[in-house]
């Protein structure tokens, strides 16, 4: 039987694990396996983009296990009570086809992006990093908060929103985290004496939530929001002066801070940083910047976790058959067909 | 909540409504979608080939609806006593992104295959066409039977397969159908007074099922096996030699027979013979060729269809999270976050 965790299961699951924990284990998934890039098949991601959004599918393969997220943006969601990006999973053995596990994603890819986002950090952040601005205080800014503290030991978090419900929301969620909270007044407020800088707005524009005067040498940025083409959150000339590291450059190039770059702009990929085979952090003085905009090895390595966890408790689903006969599909399918229809075609269509 | 149809749901819909019914109701979407051919947006299937097998996705969208398929291809998997081809499905809302329906697609899959290669022969065939001819008893045989007998008025079916155990079940399943079943001794006396010749045979490799011999003038021919690169079913002088017609050309050109021919070798669409905008069969002596690889938007149609029948009896699944404030993911995902955590992470890793 295929397994299934839905919302309510994750939910379990977190509850049992504590959430610092669960990230600090899927963090060490994440890195394990961009440590191993070059064994995967990778591919851009296939989005079907229509008026309102985006539905997004992507693969990744290590050759043992295959998984696929299927994910949308739709930034009018939110109008209509629903959530701007949802996703779930599926993670499928390589070598019969057969999947293993399907997985709610919309709370897995936020924990897989704070987890990504501090793998980053720990890799190319000064040392000793205690300060962290968080520039939108929306669905990812929690994930953002806790998973820089539980992997580098944050522990102020400066944040900023234009909505102040929700900075009261995360202040709020994060009121026993053991984080001190500071809500600042501006961007300018957040991000002065921050060792660290996350990104994360929402809208689908050509942004410019940071322009050069409010960047310090040393500082490290984590730009998450900035994540398909025509959207982006940093003013160009940031990008020029930083030390740019990505994830899969290809996709990037078209999603990331970096469409607004040359394409010959040179960068990093954040694989040969954990590796050794690139350097990361050159001075204490190097402005870093990760330009983050997801991709499928950090689901791949999630939905990895989710199946290995001890503590998980799925539910089997009846999504593939199982049948003596592996050529009598319908024997199993269709027994009744021996029987006369019960109903008439007619009743079977609307309207 | 998105709704969730299992192999279960799906074998308990066929008992209500009986095979020939259902049939005859999907062969209505397949055509009414083909009909619109050029709402669609279209991709040739995004395929991850491995040592044994492949897994694909096959996405399609109208624009309203988005439909995408995860089907997997392993010859080998019967040894282990599992299905070569297995399936399953989700149906999407555009304007949000949300999956409205999650469903197994391996049955679907042989029914919406046997739906399709009827709704071509009934526009390609000749009228009055009575006897088929089917080459390979495996997990497809019984729904094109059952198919071309609903939608075409088919009588007689001879069957041959080189495994004589398939045959047997065939006729089993087959038995109280109303259709009179030959077993042939070879390919040749199966094929021979045939007015339609299926040929669904599995090996992946160049075989040759039919040879010009074989084929008399006016046969209609369903090429359904051959349908990865390297796998045709058909000696090239027949595929030479035939009018052939196709599902979505730049998939079939990779995939389908016509992989033997040259790049320009000249085809119609399925759906510009649908519309009228192309013609079909042109004379009672011609041979015509439906070089069927299976395409996304019958997968679409199947979803459709599911997801509009009144006698569906879905489950819901809890795989996108609902909650009052879109912002607020973590609070919903982990509100015990404010408890200490209950395990050490070092007991979250297997291993």
């Amino acid at each position: 039987m295929t397994q299934f965790t839905g919302t309510s299961d994750i939910r379990t699951l977190l509850r049992k694990t504590g959430i610092e924990p669960f990230l600090v284990g899927l963090a060490g998934y994440i890195e394990a396996d961009f440590r191993r890039w070059e064994e995967f098949e990778k591919a851009a991601r296939l989005a079907s983009h229509s008026r309102d959004g985006v539905i997004e599918l992507m693969p990744a393969s290590d050759g043992m296990l295959y998984a696929m997220k299927f994910v949308n943006g739709h930034p009018r969601n939110t109008e209509s009570g629903k959530l701007t990006v949802t996703a779930f999973g599926v993670l499928a053995d390589v070598a019969t086809g057969y999947p293993l596990l399907v997985s709610e994603m919309t709370i897995l890819t936020a924990l897989r992006t704070g987890a990504t986002s501090a793998v980053a950090a720990r890799a190319l952040a000064r040392p000793n990093s205690r300060v962290l601005a968080l520039i939108g205080a929306g669905a990812q800014s929690e994930f953002q908060a806790l998973a820089f503290r539980a992997l580098l030991g944050i522990e102020e978090v400066r944040v900023f929103d234009i909505d102040p419900d929700a900075v009261d929301k995360f202040r709020l969620n994060l009121a026993t985290s053991g984080l001190r909270i500071v809500r600042a007044g501006s961007v300018a407020e957040a991000v002065r004496g921050a060792d660290i800088v996350t990104t994360a707005t929402a809208d689908k524009t050509r942004a410019v939530v940071l322009t050069p005067d409010m960047i310090a040498p040393g500082m490290h940025l984590n730009a998450i929001g900035g994540d398909c083409p025509g959207k982006t959150e940093l003013h160009p000339d940031i990008v020029a002066g930083a030390s740019v590291f990505t994830e899969y450059t290809p996709q990037t190039r078209i999603e990331g801070e970096i469409q607004q770059m040359p394409e010959d702009f040179a960068v990093t990929e954040l694989w040969q940083v954990l590796t050794g085979a690139a350097a990361g952090r050159r001075s204490a003085g190097e402005v870093t910047l990760f330009d983050s905009v997801g991709f499928a090895i950090e689901d791949f390595s999630t939905l990895r976790y989710v199946r290995d966890l001890t503590v998980v408790v799925a539910r089997d689903i009846d999504l593939i058959p199982e049948l003596d006969d592996p050529k009598d599909l319908f024997g199993l399918a269709v027994p009744a067909a021996r029987r006369p229809a019960a109903i008439a075609v007619r009743d079977l269509i609307p309207g």
